[in-house]
């Protein structure tokens, strides 16, 4: 197991320590929490892990929060990003088209600093190249990583790593992966996520072309783990890797890529740049899919808890966590409703897509619902499964009856298959993550970071 | 004007005064923003002002500052709430049937600093009164203040001066805030909102009880700002006063009514406690009414900006700003849009339901549309004007037609006539300002306000 090889040491969560009894009840009150940075303060900061949420607005990370709960105690119980905020950001663009940001213009805001149009990777409006944190690190002789669940190569990884005027060239962001080089070595040491499609291709074959520098490519958890080489490539799905809650064996976890990530890139003495992505529950949310969402959070939660327990023990390594939007117009509570019901969302132990995809193929619509749904969390009505079963032969018809079933039963909403444009969460931890409290804009965080490697802070 | 009575100084806001210069473009950076906190460390406080923004979720706060941008300017204006925001707090009840909160329990949380049921006033969940920190304000020998747009009775100023099993019973709540004695003495100072006919009864005339006790009874803006006396009770309406886009000249602001009642309890050498509600930000998210929505979060950032600018020339006096729950699962954006039209929402210029009753009432649709509708930034197709024509002749049906319109030419969406459960914005300045940051429950501002007031904090 990964986890026992650096030592990554469990650490009695700070919050959940000072849970004390105020006026009678027992309250986790964060009024009298531990200031996360307090541990930390006047280190030299030599790592740094940008982890995003793509689209993991404030009532994903809420809606999780009352997910987790443990329902025996008689408060609700607070997640690992809870522990960490320090405020919000405002993730608007500068695009004549758009007031809503897409991951584009919203990445290259965090990667370089400016707002851009939508679409854009790492190019500013006149679509020239904008220097990126990760090629400011690799400058400054640190090591660097992307770890994503979508194609590595898609608009989030690709702002940090690439430069294109368009996010749809995933070809072409693969190519700047191999291609571009700081001081002659390549700007990036570790990329793992999905994606293979846009790198071993009939034109050229990347994976090769890496192996042939030195990197190791791997293609399942199983060789991820068994690897040894500092440099690393990892594509585990010829496009997105499957959601946490559909995969099997041979899929790693966000968690699993990002301790491997970080195991390689702390060997350098310099230090190093990550970004971790949880990429698809932005893509549960455009699919207005609530347990796709939860799934995704619990990916990136895990992510995000690997990420703080190395820099807790490393005390050199900031931490920070964002989301880039918001998306769906996702809302704890629908139609009317006091309340959100999380036993519907704990019922259903697959994504909405691989049961409609099961009964597609020929699996009868009750055998896969009562495979799939618990029925002592959520019992289905015979109109309910009648329902599923009479929404048609094609797997989009009986997945959007089923979402509407879940959102139903749930008291979920949702307003849109787009972004939504409100504020989004910061979590930060470590030396200098004072930095990041208040509002921030999106542009901030680069601007911060690129002091940080410059010396400027701390 | 009463601004100028108290010298209520004009001050230059800190962050627009930190505009810089970064990466080549003009940026509004809170990176490099003064901590609002730094300027008052080390203050003794005397005086608490809470501010409750009902409804004001997160999506509220950051449609109200694009709306208010100034398209003239590369960057997106700061509202007066962007430059003191310290983190987010979770609104969630104790309530075995209810998972999302009502006002009172939120209310009554951040008033006493424990959780309850809904539609609980200062109640525990036993049906027993809890002390709140206007009463202990009160006991210290503070001035105490209710100020709200809705009826002052409603459930968020009630569970700060009253208490009762249900927030339905708003008579009873008004008895309360008449007979409630703190050591011989009425316990709140000064009334201000909606409500006459909770205090003006058949079976008794609260009013007139005040009067005999020294207070001075007002009804219209014009009598509130002619009274010296430093206890009063303020009724400008039979029940909710009307919204701050559709108000007449007899009708004050929620700013004028927070001057008023700063200037009055700022007399009491141990200070004071006020609470402010706006009100109604809730109760047009309820409607689903967008234009409603940002017509309250305007007068209340005014009355926001007021406590404020006291407070910084007081020294001694810590804001704080935050909202009890979000309402109506709005969203900037919607159906996919890329966009969040503000042109639209700055357009009309009365609410829905406003142009709604004056059509009602026999005007021509397209008078009415014409009157309140600008054409030049939300040009009307005979289409549109035709539905709202044929829409029917009650109010109701003609305002959900005109709000149809309205959601769908400015991509605003809505998935509840109800609250959400997603976490909220909170906003603080003066001394101990920096105890509000970072996640907390919303049970968490009272006890930190107990600690004040009984000279525990500073």
């Amino acid at each position: 197991m990964l986890l026992k090889k650096k030592g990554f040491k469990k650490v009695l969560p700070i919050a959940l320590a000072s849970t004390v009894i105020i006026g009678g009840a027992l309250t986790t009150s964060s009024y009298q929490k531990v200031k996360a940075d307090e541990v930390n303060k006047e280190q030299e900061i030599k790592n740094v892990i940008f982890l995003i949420g793509d689209g993991m607005g404030t009532s994903y990370t809420s809606a999780y929060r009352y997910l987790k709960d443990d329902p025996t105690t008689p408060v609700i119980e607070l997640t690992e990003f809870d522990k960490y905020l320090v405020g919000q950001q405002m993730t608007y663009p500068d695009d004549p088209e758009s007031t809503i940001t897409d991951s584009a213009a919203s990445a290259t805001a965090m990667s370089s600093g400016i707002k851009t149009y939508n679409n854009a990777i790492a190019v500013n409006k006149e679509k020239e190249n904008v220097k990126t944190v990760l090629e400011a690190a690799k400058e400054a002789g640190k090591s660097t990583g992307l770890v994503a669940t979508s194609e590595i190569t898609h608009a989030t990884p690709a702002a940090f790593g690439a430069h294109n005027e368009s996010r749809k060239n995933m070809d072409a962001i693969a190519d700047d992966y191999y291609n571009l080089r700081i001081n002659g070595n390549h700007s990036i040491d570790v990329l793992l996520g999905g994606g293979k499609s846009n790198f071993v291709r009939s034109d050229v074959n990347l994976a090769e072309a890496f192996k042939n520098d030195g990197y190791s490519y791997v293609t399942s958890k199983n060789e991820l783990l068994n690897d040894e080489n500092d440099k690393i490539v990892g594509l585990f799905a010829d496009g997105g890797m499957p959601k946490m809650i559909d995969r099997t064996e041979v899929t790693p976890s966000l968690e699993e890529m990002t301790i491997a990530a970080i195991e390689r890139l702390s060997k350098n003495d310099n230090g190093f740049f990550l970004m971790v992505e949880g990429s698809q529950i932005d893509w549960a949310g455009h699919a207005n899919d609530v347990i796709g969402s939860m799934s995704e959070m619990e990916d990136f939660e895990k992510a995000f808890r690997a990420a703080i327990e190395f820099a807790k023990e490393d005390k050199h390594t900031l931490v920070v966590a964002t989301a880039d939007h918001s998306t769906g117009g996702f809302s704890i509570g629908a139609d009317g409703s006091g309340i959100w019901d999380t036993n519907v969302i704990k019922a259903v132990k697959r994504t909405p897509a691989f049961i409609a995809e099961e009964i597609a193929n020929g699996t009868d619509a009750e055998t896969a619902l009562l495979r799939y749904i618990d029925q002592d969390l959520m019992p289905l009505t015979a109109e309910e499964i009648d329902a599923i079963a009479a929404a048609g032969e094609k797997a989009a018809d009986i997945e959007t009856e089923l979402k509407r079933l879940i959102d139903k039963r749930s008291y979920t909403g949702w307003t849109t298959g787009g972004h939504t444009g409100e504020d989004v969460p910061v979590y930060a931890f470590g030396p200098s993550s004072e930095l990041f409290a208040g509002l921030l804009d999106n542009t901030d965080h680069a601007n911060i970071i690129f002091d940080i490697i410059a010396g400027k802070s701390k």
